[in-house]
């Protein structure tokens, strides 16, 4: 059966099945609007750990253990570990990989890891390379802040296009067809850059890769965002949003049912300015508020689309304009 | 048809053909044993780009470019790419990427990154998801010095254990079966990390992952190193490649046929101490030394095994050890 539909689509025919996921967030997203769907919190700061890094990992670790043990399945059983991280050299994933002796695939897609890592799932399992595949990624606000931007005792302003790393972890655990929520179709997403230069607006920057992997996506699958009950992307927050929306509109696409998951993570009262980012925002909110509701039945059929910028502060220092990608899966209750 | 072998195995019953290869080095591994086979040599430094990045990006659009053009098939009709670098958030691939328009799954599995693209590569054509796929990955002494170690102007002193990074890239073209040079089986490793410190020694670090993956492989496919022509590891460097030969000792295994890329692609002579390292070392030496003798008939069956050392600048200094990674791919020549 035909694997590929049009330029970009790829057709899961088998439908892998997500039996396992898990979100563990920090304080701050614990307390926003989608606290109630999160699986479990870990506090601020450390978390007991030596440095922001080894909470990173922790994180991971504990919700790569819920997805497991939500799926009934043990780490024998994981025939391959899709995942990533932030940071350099994606340590956070890379250490807590250490612990668990499943063969690794290290991803880097900076936002866009969840839906890479699905993806990348979805495929070993629909081409019969795995039984049950564990895809997992994470990001630490104090981990992310230093690295990217400044260290957090520096007390820098943020402008308001600026958006908040979420601390966070999300976990799933794909397998072979039963009952639940598959993975039916995915858009690998290129990389696009429109020449955007400002860090602190991440969104600008990653909204025209968001554009082109959803327009390759609709022509490929002969579809319009009405196909779908909800279409939500990564974390554009809310300028990017605004401007994928925009940007649709000027490619003949109206998506009033376009949310992200940036924007949802926190409200306008937590101070986050534009929203959320980070690996660990879609993959927190994919692997809470967005499979739970799927599960409870609230939608038949969706689009999560993960986006990600791929500069580094040394592109950035080099006058590097910031490239984007965007990552889709759809998402459908049987 | 089964896809998997014993625990960890891949079995790629399809045989995904490479379809296109080509390596562009630095100066130094030019003039080095290896020379005659590489494809192109770019000279020193720079390369007239305004940095170390940008010229190690230039590394691997011009081979990617090569690759392409020996395969025969444009950009446009690869489905897939799937690539990345040792530098903070993989910037060297993301920037090439940019200028491609492919659909791109970014990696990081530190110096693995060549056989572990191969994997992906050979799973998405083997499941029947992509027709062509792109693999690359790349590395620039430069570069990586100034980000792992000391600004080059400090003019550190290298102890006898370090290996030098190679200023390189390799890129692959892999394509739904034709005549060729076939990838049959994969084994994907597993994050070892035997606690060894020492960021001049990643030879050490790496060794017991490459003896994992590699036993593993042997169990699974119930066979032993004899049944290969040539098993040749990433870059364990001199010393490495010893303790592999070791450790597999230890394990049963006489492995006489074991070749290293970082210790073929310099001479003793150039002062690289224990040899060459980096994601363009294995990746370089598969797509010029190795792939062009294998055409040749010089071998009909080879394991070409790349080892990553998972560590970062940042968790070296909180007082962290090296985890190790190693995958493999079987090479056969029909």
């Amino acid at each position: 059966m035909a694997k590929r539909i049009g330029n970009s689509t790829l057709l899961f025919s088998s439908k892998p099945t997500i039996t396992g996921f898990y979100s563990v967030v920090g304080k701050k997203e614990w307390e926003g609007p989608l606290g109630k769907w999160f699986d479990l919190t870990i506090g601020e700061g450390h978390f007991g750990e030596e440095s922001w890094e080894k909470a990173e990992s922790k994180l991971i670790e504990l919700s790569t253990k819920g997805a497991l043990e939500m799926a009934g399945v043990s780490t024998d059983e994981i025939s391959l570990c899709f995942g990533g991280d932030l940071l350099n050299q994606c340590i956070a994933t890379n250490y807590t990989l250490r612990t668990l002796g499943i063969p690794f695939l290290g991803l880097y897609g900076a936002c866009s890891t969840m839906a890479e890592s699905l993806i990348m799932g979805a495929m070993s399992v629909d081409g019969g390379f795995a039984k049950h595949v564990l895809c997992a990624t994470s990001s630490h606000f104090c981990s992310a802040e230093r690295q990217f931007r400044f260290p957090l005792e520096y007390g820098g302003q943020r402008p308001q296009s600026s958006q908040w790393t979420v601390t966070g972890s999300g976990a799933t655990v794909l397998s072979q067809k039963t009952n639940g929520v598959h993975i039916t179709h995915a858009c690998v997403g290129k990389v696009i850059d429109a020449g955007i230069k400002d860090l602190n607006n991440m969104g600008a920057a990653m909204a025209p890769a968001a554009c082109d992997t959803l327009c390759s996506f609709f022509q490929d699958t002969d579809t319009t965002p009405w196909n779908y009950d909800l279409i939500v992307t990564g974390d554009l927050g809310s300028i990017g949003k605004d401007l994928l929306r925009e940007l649709l509109f000027q490619n003949g696409y109206s998506a009033q049912n376009l949310e992200d998951c940036g924007d949802l993570i926190f409200s306008q009262e937590q101070d986050a300015h534009a929203g959320g980012s980070g690996c660990g925002c879609s993959a927190s909110v994919l692997n809470s508020y967005l499979l739970k509701q799927l599960n409870q039945g609230k939608w038949r059929k969706i689009l999560f689309m993960a986006t990600g910028a791929l500069m580094s502060p040394t592109s950035s220092l080099q006058g590097e304009s910031i490239p984007g990608i965007a990552h889709l899966v759809q998402l459908e209750k049987e």
